[in-house]
């Protein structure tokens, strides 16, 4: 039995809030079957991690800032109002609209980065909670993605400490006793989905707690939400579609004109 | 609280057998409180709906029944082994590696297709069960998808009914009371994640209950997880970078040898 559930009681976050403190209360004051036991994975809101970092600029700054969390720009589209969707790969290797800068549930007039770096947060807290309250817990940091081909957004691990982000099936076997050889679950991406359908967006719930997978937790040094970012040398959508045809179209141009050349300079 | 389970006691699924029934009757051999409710929603793998329909073919068919199902080609890539993965848009308009042909857990020499249209398997199976237990019970049909960007693989909604697949946020107001925009989380594949995460690949536990959320089950007719289906038209990444890169390199080819048509029949 999987159990999930949210946090009561955490109010707004501000640059320099001590989450240890504010996540470790709040698990504190919920029922005693509620109390945060070895093996329970916590899935924090990636907005109070940036809040508490203080990542909060004001909105004038927003598109400096998404160019400015920018590595790579993968795809970008002009919607018939005029709005441009930029879908870019940021300095965190996320693919993500808008570098991940959110100006939703934000002070009026401010917009957030995401967090420095993710997975530093989420050893710190997970690191910090162990300590505080004794109990061996994993933590995921978790942002809510778009995705290529299907519509809508789900929420993902942007961070990830103290748990496997795959559950390794590759040297498994099916109940056949033939090898899973591509099987490899992203459960981390699953912990914040199952944690989203509890937190909800609108309330003030940035933080679930799932309990039934002490399978998944382990040491604080496992590898974080970084090993989850596919490099773009191995991805076959780096680059938008209309993006990618371009590049081939001008190389195109240009080598025909170099054919062109060759076929000139070597005569008829 | 959100709570998920496996069911117990689903054996091996052949054609022809009456998933209602199976269901049913594994949901009545559990424990009084895990005995299905109104709002529960029931996440059940492709794989047996598949199996229970027929469509299982001879694995020699394999790469002929990959094309068969693809309405086209998405991308395709050889690894240094040799071993080619084509990501194709199936027929059900779904962006999946190898058109959802699965060679796991299938009986030796045989491969699996998707079902027929999962979102009426789906709705066959809320009407049944609603009809057969008299509670009123959401289905969502899960495969394993691959993503862009990211490593490994999560569970997804292919056929929903009786349950809202997006939670639309878009007429809302965040907690400052501003528009969420564009945020439309698509719960139905976050809840096939969740039920992933009960349910394994290796073991025999196809179905997965989700307890919690009764305000995302309605009535059988509400759209279905084709409704998930980014239109390729509307999507930034219909094409594999290096295919639209090639596309494009070849127009690009070609119209510099138009230009050159041009510019030579209006002389120099």
């Amino acid at each position: 039995m999987l159990q999930v559930w949210a946090l009561p009681g955490i109010g707004e976050i501000s640059p320099g809030d001590d989450l240890v403190s504010v996540i470790a209360d709040a698990a504190a004051s919920t029922r005693p079957e509620e109390q945060l036991r070895d093996g329970d994975i916590l899935i924090v809101t990636s907005k109070i991690v940036s809040k508490a970092e203080g990542r909060i600029i004001l909105a004038d700054d927003r598109e400096d800032a998404i160019t400015a969390e920018t590595v790579r720009l993968v795809a970008s589209r002009t919607s018939p109002t005029g709005h441009v969707t930029r879908i870019v790969e940021s300095r965190l290797g996320i693919v993500a609209a808008a570098a991940g800068v959110d100006a939703s549930n934000t002070p009026a007039g401010t917009v957030l980065l995401l967090p420095e770096d993710p997975d530093a947060s989420a050893r710190a807290l997970a690191g910090g909670l162990r300590h505080r309250l004794g109990v061996a817990v994993g933590v995921i940091v978790s942002d809510t993605l778009g995705r290529a081909w299907r519509e809508g957004q789900t929420d993902s691990a942007i961070g990830a400490a103290g748990v496997h982000v795959f559950e390794d099936l590759r040297g498994g076997t099916d109940a056949e006793g033939r090898p899973l050889i591509v099987t490899m679950p992203c459960v981390a991406d699953e912990l914040a989905s199952a944690g989203d359908l509890v937190k909800g967006k609108a309330a003030r719930l940035p933080v679930a707690v799932v309990r039934g997978r002490d399978d998944l937790v382990g040491p604080l040094d496992l590898p974080g939400a970084r090993s989850i970012v596919r490099p773009a040398e191995r991805d076959m959508f780096s680059l938008g579609s209309d993006e990618a045809w371009a590049a081939g179209f001008a190389a195109g141009a240009a080598s025909r004109g170099q054919d062109d050349a060759d076929a000139f300079s070597s005569g008829p």
